[in-house]
C-alpha cells in the first residue's frame, strides 16, 4: 500500500483501477529543407485539421460541461488564429528547417514566455499553446492522438498533466476521477475536475511514475491524498464511506422540495451563486430559494470589446424570467486585479487585489456601469432583482453608485420604459472597513451581502492564491467572526437582511456559527444547497445560541473548529 | 500669474527664482570603427572616471544626507561594476561601433527593460542606469556635467527630471525646492528631497516647457502647486505664510527639552523612527523620548548576503548606547513584498503586500530570525530594549514568535551570557484581524504598536502606492479610527501601553483624536518631534473627550477632517 500526497481539487472518493495515459511517440528529426513552399502548405494543412478537432471538442463540451466551461476550447481556436505566433513561425522557415521543427520551436518559445510571467493565469496558457501545439505536430507527424472518450469501464485517470481538452473528453460515466503530478487549484483541469463534480488530486510531484497501470486506486479529496494498492480493511472502509456519500446525496434529494428550516423552526434562505445563465438550472435542479449572487463577469470576459447594453439585458432578462419571481442578487461588474479585460487596456498593478477594480473602476469609468445599470433596470420587470455593488469601501462610494443607479433610473421612466420599482439596492460586505462600519451602510443599503472569500483576505493580509501563505486563509479566524457578527447585528438594529455569498456560506463548519449568528441567506455554489439544507434542517438555533457566546470567545482558528466539529458535526 | 499642479513630495513652502537646468549637449554619432581595443580602453577610461566622480559625491552625501541616503551612490557605484552589463556591452564592441555608440545602446536595452516592468521601485531602477551612463558617456565626449553644488544664489531648481545624483549635489542652502516633470512619491529624487528637507513638486508633466528660466516661482507643497510669476498679491500672501512656518519653527526648539504633555497635564511619549542608527542623531537634537520604531531592514539591503551575527550586534549596541536609557522599539525584520533582498531569492508574487513577508517569512526561515533575535538579545545589555514583531495577523503567530524569542533568551543565559531581564515584547498592529482581536492580544503582549500606513491599505484594501485608487489610503476613515480605538481601549484593559508608529501619528488633525482616544506613545519622522510636542502642548485632554464620542459618530473620512480643523486646528 503506498499513500501519495497532493493537492484536492475537488472532494469526493473514488475506487476504481489507474488508467495511465501514455503519451504518443511525437518525437521528430530536425531537418534542414529546400522546399519551404511545401513545408509551409504541410504545417497549414495540420493546422486546419487541428481546427476541425477543436471545434468538435469543443460542441461536445458545451453540450457535456455548458458553454462557460466549454469556453477555453474557443481559446484555442483562437490560439490557432494569433497572428504573432504565426509571423513568428514564418519568420522560422527562413532558418529551412522542417514544419515539425519550426512548430516546436515557436511553441517552446511562446509556452515558455507565458511560464516565466509572475502570474498564475498566465503560466497556465503556457499549458493551452502546449495542448494547440501538440495537436498540430499530431496531424504532421500523421499520429492518432488517444481519444479518451472512448474509454468504456470505470478508472482513475493518471498522468502527468491532463491537458485541458484531454480532460474535456472524459464521460464521467465511467472516469472516477483523475490524478496529475502537476497543475493547481487554478489549472483548467482543476476548473473542469469542479465542473464535472469528479474527485482529483493534482500537483502530486510523480503519482505517474509510481503508480503502475490497473493497479487498484483510491482517491481521498477530502485528505487530497492517493492510495494505491489499498489493504483490503482500507478498500472496504472506503468502500462504506463512498457508499455513506452515495446514500446521503441520495437522501438530500428529499430535501429539493422542502423549506430552509431549522429543527425548532427558524427560516433561512439557501441560495446559489452562478457565473452566467446556464447556471440557473442547477440552482433549479437543487431547489435553491434564489441566487445570492450573480457574477455578472462572464458577459465581459472571452471578447474583444464591452457588451452591448441589449446583450447584457437580454441575460439579465434570461436569469430574471427562469427564477420565476424568486429573489435574485445580481453583482455589478467586479473586474480589473486579476481578472482582466484586454480591451480595457487597464495599467499592471503592483498588487491588483488591492488595487482598481470593481466598484472603483465603475465609478471611474461610468459608461460601463451605467450601461449596466440600464441594461438591470430595464431586465427588472422580468422577476424579483436586488443589484449589489462590490468592494464598497466608504460610505460615499455606496452613495455615489447608488445615486447613478437612481439617476439611470429615472432617465428610464422619464423616457417611458419600464423599471419595477421593488428592486433591492444593497452592497458586499467584503472589505474590513465596510464590516467596521455596517452600521453606517445599513441605513442607506437595502441590504448586505458578505463576501468572506475576500474579507478573509484582507482582514488577514493574505492573499488567498498565495501558496506560501495559504495558513493564513482561515474563516474561523475570531477577528473574521467578530467581524460577521458585527455586520449581522448592524444590519438587523437596522431592518435589513444580511446574506453571504462567499464559500463560508456552505461550509458545513461555518453553518452552525452563522446560523446562530442570524445569517438570513446562505449563498452557495449550487451543489451545496441541498447539503446545506439538511444540514440546517437538523441543527436547533435557540441551542447553538447557547454555545455562541463560547465559541466568540475562542481565540484561534482551530479552537473554533475543533469546538463546532465536536458539538455540532459529531467529527474530531 | 500660472498655476501648474504635481505631486508634492515634500511639505513646506518655498519662493525663489526658476534656475532651469539645460541639459549639457551629449549628443554623438554612431561610427564604425576598425581598433576595437582602442574604443575598449577609452570606455573603461571613462568608467574609471566615472568611478572616481560618484565615490566623491557619495562622500559628500554622506557628509550631507546621512549613510541611508547615500546608499544610492553605492548603488550606481555596484552598476559600474555589473558584470552584465559589461558583458553586454563587450558583445556590442563585435558590432565594430564606437564607444558612445555601444554605450547608448546597452543603456537604452537595460533601462527599457526595467522601466517596462511592473514594479515602481524596478522602474525607479531604470532611472539610476540613465544617470550612471550620462556620467559614463560624457567623460567619452569630455564634456564637463554642469555641477550643481556652485549654485550660489537662492533658487528653486526646475527640470525634466532630477537624476538622484543631481539631487545629492544640490546645497540647501541655496536650492530653496524642486519641480519637475516626472516622478512619483517613491523616486530617489522625492526621498531625498524629503530628507533634505526641502519642498518638492514632482509629475507635473510639463513645467520644465512652461517655466522661464529666472521667473519668481513659489512651491506650495500643502497644496502641490507650483505658481509661477504669482501676483504682488499672493507673493506677500506666500511670504507671510513662510515668515509664519519660520517663526513657528524657531519658537518650536523651545520645546526640544520640555516634556511631551497636554495643556491639562496628560503626559504622552512622543518618539522618532529610524532607519539606521545615524538617525539617532535627528532624534536627540530633537529631543525625542525615545525611539518608537527601528526598522531593523536597512542592515540587510544593499548586500550580497545575510548581515552577521556580530554585525548586527554592533548596530542594535550603537543605537541603545546612544539612546541612553530611553525607551528603544526594535521592529524585527520586515522583508519580502515589496522589499526583496535578491540574494534571499524569494519567488515573486501577485499580490506583495498579501504575500510572504515580515513575521511570516521569519516564523518559516528560522535561521534569519533567531540571528537578529540573538544579536538583539545580546545587545539588550546597552539600553533600555523592547522588541516588537510585525504583521501579526493570528494570535498563533504571536505565540511562536514569542516562544522562539524565549528561546533563544534562554540559551544565551545557558551559554553564560548576559541578557536584560526588562526587555517588553509587544508586537505591531497593522493587519486588521489583529486590530479586531487585540483584546486578546494584550492579554499575551506587553505592548502594541499601530502601523497605520499599512493598517489603513489593508483596512479599505487599497494599496497606498497605486496613484488610480489613492483616495482610498484616508487614514480619518472612521473604520480606522474604530479600529484604533478598540486597540487602545483593549491594551488599556489589560494595563499594556500602546504606541503608534505610522505616518498618521504624526499628522495634526491625527493627533486631537488619538490624544483623546488615550494613546500612549506617539512615534513619527524625527522632524515632527518637536512640531507634534507643541500641538499637544496646546490641547487639552478633557475638553477633547466631550468631542470624541461626537467625531466617531462622523460617517466619513471628510467629516472627520473638517470637524477636526474647525475645533482643534482654527482652519477651514
Amino acid at each position: 500500500m503506498l499513500e501519495i500526497n497532493g493537492i484536492s481539487v475537488s472532494n469526493g472518493i473514488a475506487l476504481a483501477a489507474a488508467y495511465c495515459l501514455v503519451e504518443p511517440d511525437l518525437s521528430f528529426e530536425k531537418v534542414e529543407i529546400t522546399h519551404v513552399d511545401s513545408e509551409i502548405n504541410r504545417l497549414k494543412e495540420a493546422v486546419a485539421k487541428t481546427k476541425l478537432d477543436l471545434e468538435a471538442i469543443r460542441d461536445s463540451a458545451i453540450y457535456k460541461l455548458g458553454e462557460e466551461k466549454a469556453a477555453i476550447f474557443s481559446a484555442h481556436l483562437l490560439i490557432l488564429q494569433d497572428p504573432e505566433i504565426f509571423s513568428a513561425l514564418e519568420a522560422k522557415f527562413n532558418e529551412k528547417i522542417n514544419a515539425e521543427s519550426a512548430l516546436d520551436e515557436v511553441c517552446t518559445m511562446y509556452s515558455g514566455m507565458f511560464e516565466s510571467m509572475d502570474n498564475d493565469y498566465m503560466k497556465e496558457r503556457a499549458a493551452d499553446i502546449r495542448d494547440v501545439c501538440k495537436r498540430i505536430l499530431a496531424h504532421l507527424l500523421q499520429v492518432e492522438l488517444p481519444d479518451y472518450s472512448r474509454i468504456s469501464r470505470e478508472v482513475i485517470i493518471v498522468a502527468e498533466d491532463l491537458t485541458p481538452s484531454m480532460t474535456a473528453q472524459l464521460d464521467k460515466q465511467f472516469v472516477k476521477g483523475f490524478v496529475t503530478d502537476i497543475g493547481g487549484r487554478t489549472s483548467h483541469s482543476a476548473i473542469l475536475a469542479r465542473a464535472m463534480g469528479i474527485p482529483a488530486i493534482v500537483g502530486t510531484k510523480n503519482a505517474s511514475k509510481n503508480i503502475p497501470n490497473g493497479s487498484p486506486l483510491i482517491i481521498d479529496g477530502l485528505k487530497g491524498k492517493v492510495i494505491v494498492n489499498a489493504t483490503e480493511d482500507v478498500q472496504a472502509q472506503y468502500r462504506a464511506s463512498l457508499k455513506e456519500l452515495e446514500k446521503d446525496s441520495k437522501l438530500l434529494k428529499n430535501y429539493i422540495t422542502l423549506p430552509s428550516i431549522s429543527a425548532d423552526g427558524h427560516i433561512v434562505e439557501i441560495a446559489g451563486n452562478i457565473g452566467n445563465p446556464k447556471d440557473v438550472d442547477a440552482i433549479i435542479a437543487n431547489g435553491g430559494d434564489g441566487i445570492g449572487l450573480f457574477r455578472t463577469e462572464f458577459l465581459f470576459m472571452d471578447r474583444v470589446e464591452l457588451p452591448t447594453e441589449e446583450e447584457q439585458f437580454d441575460a439579465y432578462k434570461t436569469v430574471l424570467s427562469k427564477m420565476d419571481g424568486k429573489p435574485t442578487v445580481v453583482r455589478t461588474l467586479d473586474i480589473g486585479g486579476d481578472k482582466e479585460l484586454p480591451y480595457l487596456k487597464l495599467p499592471a498593478e503592483i498588487n491588483p487585489f488591492l488595487g482598481y477594480r470593481a466598484i472603483r473602476l465603475c465609478l471611474d469609468q461610468q459608461n460601463i456601469f451605467r450601461t449596466q445599470l440600464r441594461a438591470l433596470l430595464r431586465a427588472s420587470m422580468y422577476g424579483n432583482l436586488k443589484i449589489m455593488f462590490p468592494m464598497i469601501a466608504t460610505l460615499d462610494e455606496f452613495r455615489r453608485a447608488k445615486a447613478i443607479l437612481l439617476e439611470e433610473k429615472q432617465k428610464l421612466l422619464d423616457g417611458g420604459a419600464l423599471v419595477n420599482d421593488q428592486i433591492e439596492i444593497g452592497m458586499m460586505v467584503e472589505i474590513p472597513s465596510a464590516a467596521v462600519i455596517a452600521d453606517l451602510f445599513a441605513q442607506e443599503a437595502d441590504f448586505l451581502s458578505i463576501g468572506t472569500n475576500d474579507l478573509i483576505q484582507y482582514t488577514l493580509a493574505a492573499d488567498r492564491m498565495n501558496e506560501k501563505i495559504s495558513y493564513l486563509y482561515q474563516p474561523y479566524h475570531p477577528a473574521v467572526l467578530r467581524l460577521i457578527k458585527m455586520v449581522i447585528d448592524a444590519a438587523h438594529n437596522h431592518g435589513k437582511w444580511v446574506g453571504m455569498c462567499g464559500e463560508m456560506a456552505g461550509d458545513e463548519v461555518a453553518i452552525p456559527i452563522l446560523l446562530a449568528l442570524g445569517l438570513d441567506e446562505f449563498s452557495m455554489s449550487p451543489l451545496s444547497i441541498l447539503k446545506t439544507r439538511g444540514q440546517i434542517a437538523k441543527l436547533n438555533k435557540d441551542q447553538l445560541n447557547d454555545h455562541l457566546e463560547h465559541i466568540l470567545q475562542l481565540k484561534t482558528s482551530i479552537e473554533v473548529e475543533h469546538y463546532v466539529k465536536k458539538y455540532f458535526l459529531n467529527l474530531k
